[in-house]
């Protein structure tokens, strides 16, 4: 596997992606992407558990056949509790992209994420969705990944390149996303991400391959604690590198490259999440059940008290023990043990007595392990946090609306 | 039921208190408070669920018997993750005291507060213990009240009066916390709290009345989603005002005035959470089972990005329904109402176009009502969180050890 460089949805062949400000978002920043696939793509797709769920989501999953040829996504405005006028204009994206792509309104998939509660500038969109343009290729390309962006510092794409059966398969990716990050941990849920291989899949493989690839990299992560009513994910194969994912050999090659495109994207996000200033792992072992260690993981992973800690780069132990006990989880306080980095913190639920200006010193990087000993079975889980900082009180605070 | 002014824990006849200064904490600040009565008292209790209990939680478990006549609590040290030598030095300190004031040790009830993970200090511990001293009135109360705060910014007690069988029966209480405020939802977890009465009423009524009681206070609350490891709760039943709790209607009032001192003690705790400006009042009605409405104002409650909002004094109402959305309870998007201190935001799921000023408005006070109705059912709870600022963060990132 080797990384496509400067290079996103359109890395593999047969993809075109495009972007531009249609003017939904008053900053004038673009706003409106698509992604085009010259061929219908067998597509696979997940969403958010939220019942809160947005008039995009529900008019996605409805229109969710085995093929799809383009994805539409706005931001700026998420179309989210705005009833049944919310529901019609989603129609209406729709079928403005399959009239202006003259494809079936059946093979268009469509995202919104931004300001909730807020009616869809329709004519903007409209407007917007004539002029927009794709073509294949870095510009193209990083034009998409800015258009989905909402509070995002920075865009988020990748592609990486393996070979099956001794043909070349392309595997891109774009995410975005910085705040109201913590996917439902559901099968089917994650947040905004759009992935296209030129590998031949067919549309239930492609959907097994993404939900294990979720479960590893958008559901194993938070910034917020906080689930989006607008998160979903969309992949679609279309076949154009004429390769089949066949053998089991194949089979592990493409889902080891479509976890490590989904998880690099995932934590892009957390790095970038809001205020965000370092990116956490939290590795749990020793649980009795793997359900055990995901919710001890994203326990800590989500404590306010945790997350100050690290922003204060302050080696206070007590608290992920206290978020651990938290978490409903079967263990004993007295066989827990604790690294930073690998440093040991905690062993048997006491401090080792490592000096703390150590284990502070290794707290001041940009990512910090968290390894976590449960020491009552064998299984484990990682998740992916961050700290919490005063820019994320100043982001959401005084620029939310 | 009227309150007795400026008393706390020794409001009620026959309870002493005090407080004082013996070196745990570095600031000099008063860190060691007794509650003593003048004869054996009926005593309840209930402890934290976190699976990292400390070593006074555990042992005051053990030494928890039907009667009682001290509590003794020290602050600026939790005596928790200290393994064998914890357990050790909290086991000392109950038989410091029970020496010290020439009673059973099966009649010392003991709590700690402050830093996890540090030994015990117990050469200040055991010189504090001797030269406390207790009695009764304002003095007393306002010491042992201060004795036991960490980062709390105002001392939290309350006594009322009410008349049982023409007799003048005192409830008085005593709590502390200002952060880590989360107590678990379990029948029997709280936070730190010291209750007295001179009533007469047998432990397993007690413990009954204590119960009904914390379900709709201390366990309604949240500063931080956290939850400690030390929390507990107290109650003691003296007789000395020589009135039995009888009557169907003595009893109801006994538990009414328990409740209004639980409530209002859990209240300060919540204004006074570590950076809060605000105390925030959820009331989800129209749910479909009571745990639905408490998963649903608790979730919305602990939501970051609602807690933001409240310190923006912005009426985001989309990030009440994300967090709604996202409590695991099953309702309808469309059919939530939302009203902000009697204005009303949303019906429906949809803005009602109220002018958001007018709501912005309402957001600057410090004590703001949320009423959401799912409309799904006939259960409703109330639910009492704060607002998440800048102060709060520089409270756990800067100053937490």
């Amino acid at each position: 596997m080797k990384v496509v460089p400067s290079r996103g949805v359109s890395g593999p062949l047969g993809f075109e992606s495009g972007g531009l400000a249609c003017g939904i978002k008053a900053s004038g920043k673009d706003d409106l992407g698509l992604v085009f696939s010259r061929k219908p793509a067998a597509v696979a797709a997940s969403f958010t558990t939220n019942r809160v769920a947005a008039a995009p989501i529900i008019v996605a999953k409805e229109n969710l056949g085995k093929t799809a040829r383009a994805v539409l996504i706005n931001s700026g405005n998420a179309n989210a509790c705005t009833g049944p006028q919310g529901l019609k204009d989603a129609h209406r994206m729709v079928s403005l992209a399959a009239d202006q792509l003259k494809i079936d309104r059946t093979e268009v998939l469509i995202a919104s994420t931004g300001i909730i509660g807020a009616a869809l500038p329709m004519e903007a969109l409209e407007s917007g969705i004539k002029r927009l343009e794709t073509a294949r290729g870095e510009l193209p390309d990083l034009a998409f990944s800015k258009a989905i962006m909402t509070t995002d510092a920075f865009y988020k794409q990748l592609a990486v390149e393996i070979t099956l059966g001794g043909q070349a398969v392309v595997i891109g990716g774009t995410a975005k996303g910085a705040g109201m990050i913590a996917p439902d941990l559901a099968p089917h849920a994650t947040m905004l991400a759009v992935l296209t291989t030129d590998a031949i899949v067919p549309a239930a493989d492609l959907q097994a391959y993404l939900d294990k690839s979720l479960n590893q990299s958008f559901n194993s992560i938070s910034v917020d604690g906080d689930t989006s009513t607008n998160d979903c994910v969309f992949a679609l194969a279309n076949g154009a590198a004429g390769a089949v994912v066949s053998s089991p050999n194949d089979r592990a090659v493409f889902q080891e490259a479509l976890d490590y495109v989904c998880l690099q994207l995932a934590k892009m996000i957390v790095r970038d999440g809001e205020g965000a200033t370092k990116l956490i792992v939290y590795k749990v072992a020793g649980a009795k059940t793997a359900r055990d260690a995901r919710q001890v993981a994203k326990t800590i992973a989500d404590s306010m008290l945790v997350k100050t800690a690290f922003f204060g780069e302050d080696p206070n132990w007590g608290r992920f023990l206290m978020a651990a006990g938290k978490a409903g989880v079967d263990f004993e306080a007295d066989d827990l043990d604790i690294d930073i980095n690998g440093v040991p913190l905690v062993r048997s639920g006491q401090a080792t007595g490592t000096d703390l200006a150590k284990v502070a010193a290794e707290m001041k990087g940009e990512e910090i392990q968290v390894w976590l000993n449960l020491n009552q079975g064998n299984y484990q889980d990682i998740f992916y946090g961050c700290d919490l900082s005063y820019e994320y009180v100043k982001i959401n605070a005084e620029y939310s609306t």
